[in-house]
């Protein structure tokens, strides 16, 4: 069997949902995995390390090496360490010695980015920890340590025992800023500048263009390297701004992506998301050619329920190049979330196709 | 070749030591290690730690897991991720995109035990992370995740490719407190209780007596299991009064120590510590019967340079039972640390013997 070399863009929730899905295409293609993934989040965990420590921000490059983890019982307790979260700490822990130790040091919501009050009502306090994925901190070690995020993610991977490899876009953090109109709801028609990659995630504003901080990163070499190598480059599912847009955004990969003889393939959302609100199934491809007018693609991957009227879609697909492929790639459970079996079951005969 | 079941007791750098110096005996002696830790640190990242998050310290624990780490590089390079402390962050981290984040948040020496300028006389600050180890946050995950320092250990253990076990001498963290005389350099005379394993460690007073709070904890049930099954205990070397005689104290450990077929062998010291000043090398083997005078030692090991005239340590040897055994086991420089490889040869003869 040809090992096909397979490269998948994104971040976050989409890109994890295709990883798992091209995990899924194991058994009957021969695939070589690797994630290359946007570095811009500065919410939460992740934003706070960046903030705090100024590396990468680890929360995406964590996701990606979860769903890439092995599947032997210590590699899933690892993942399942990796993505545990420091809880909020009751306020004076009693101890067994019986000191008192008094309120619990750091007691900031503001710091924290945890509320200082416990869901369950329980007074709680936070500590530098509350927050935190465990991921990200080992991330953040790796990083420190070895002085170079490549290495520390391909170390982690090894500790994961993860089936693919995941690269940073850049070796650098970057910023995204969106030019919004109506990012205030009383001021619809007012265009103003929203920053960080985190407000842009939730704006409900209409995101008229998009750009990245600085404007031209450098692209991390070794992605360069997987697109030039790759059989078949994956963009989506996942948030169309912030975790697939921006890949194309950086010049560098943009030309090894152009310039590639690999085949293309867009999975789509299979629902509108905050910062796409507005934003029809035909947008989001025509958004993929606005910023990148070079890109031609493939195949369209959608289900079928969240295309409606392929008619638009179909076109839209068209003109980037792309033919569109329909399958049932959703949870049963009507949630707009793709199921990983049924993602992968519909990704077999699209890459295992001869060109 | 028959497996020879070794349990090590202490903590910090002595357990380490006597930990590598039994790895060096595997070639030549079919050991299955077992290391039981003490669980009184109140300073540094550990007391952080236990005061802010409530369960063991993890430090001494961790010390113990890097020192039976697999050879593999890849092993030992987690073993190195174990031991990396964040280190103190530059105050406003100048950030690629431009962006400038200000003073870094939590600039706190108190909190962080760090000092807020650099060792490089640049002005630095501290954030949650700032001098905790990587494998204390990653031993304080699992064992939030997993609910039981046992399996936390288990699974820290096989991150780590450890060749032996590590385990708690008791699931609750207990405190240390010693009555001391001097503890105030103005006051030789005066007595008086000083409280915390940390302020028992660098006390120069005379330590009178020592406790537990509480004063009998569980024992680890592992713990004891280990020892009713070993072929040999091993005591120090360490820090006697906070690594070493605080599983005397255990009850349901000193039970089963005193219970147990396995032979006993004491390592000493290189040197005396802040702790132990004014005791002499003779001292601390008195120290083991005033703690446990049931206990019964059957071979004492020492460097016979830090011995100097053996016939008081040899007296002191036999009235708990014990033959001495001279070898060198300093590392060469003259400083006062077992060399693990020395420490290791020496150990061969004494744990292969027939008994």
């Amino acid at each position: 069997m040809t090992t096909r070399r397979v490269v998948a863009f994104g971040g976050g929730h989409g890109l994890s949902a295709s990883l798992r899905a091209l995990r899924h295409c194991a058994p009957e293609l021969d695939l070589d995995i690797t994630a290359v993934v946007t570095v811009g989040d500065d919410g939460g965990s992740s934003g706070r390390l960046r903030a705090e420590r100024g590396g990468l921000p680890p929360g995406d490059l964590r996701q990606a090496l979860v769903a890439l983890a092995g599947d032997h019982p210590a590699t899933r307790r690892s993942a399942g360490l990796f993505q545990h979260r420091f809880a909020a700490v009751p306020v004076g822990v009693p101890r067994s010695d019986g000191a008192d130790l008094g309120p619990a040091a750091g007691d900031d919501p503001e710091r924290g980015g945890v509320p200082a009050r416990g869901t369950d009502g329980v007074s709680a306090g936070t500590d530098g920890l509350t927050g935190h994925a465990v991921g990200n901190l080992v991330l953040c070690g790796l990083m420190e340590l070895l002085g170079d995020p490549v290495a520390a993610l391909e170390h982690a991977g090894a500790m994961l025992g993860a089936v693919g490899r995941v690269l940073p876009m850049s070796r650098q953090p970057v910023g995204i800023e969106a030019r919004v109109r109506g990012a205030d709801a009383a001021a619809p028609d007012e265009v103003r500048t929203v920053r960080g990659q985190h407000q842009v995630a939730v704006t409900t504003g209409r995101v008229e263009s998009l750009r990245l901080t600085p404007s031209a990163p450098p692209a991390c070499a070794e992605a360069i390297e997987a697109i030039r190598a790759a059989d078949w480059l994956i963009f989506g599912p996942g948030s169309w701004y912030t975790s697939v847009l921006p890949h194309l955004l950086v010049p560098q990969l943009a030309d090894a992506i152009v310039s590639s003889s690999a085949r293309r393939l867009v999975t789509l959302n299979l629902a509108a998301e905050k910062e796409t609100l507005g934003l029809s199934v035909a947008d989001h491809l025509a958004a993929l050619h606005w910023y990148l007018p070079e890109l031609k693609v493939d195949l369209v991957l959608a289900d079928a329920k969240a295309v409606g009227d392929p008619e638009p879609v179909e076109r839209a697909a068209e003109s980037l190049g792309a033919r569109l492929v329909l399958a049932p790639v959703a949870v049963v459970d009507g949630t707009p979330r793709h199921d990983p079996a049924a993602l992968g079951a519909a990704l077999v005969p699209v890459l295992g196709a001869d060109r």
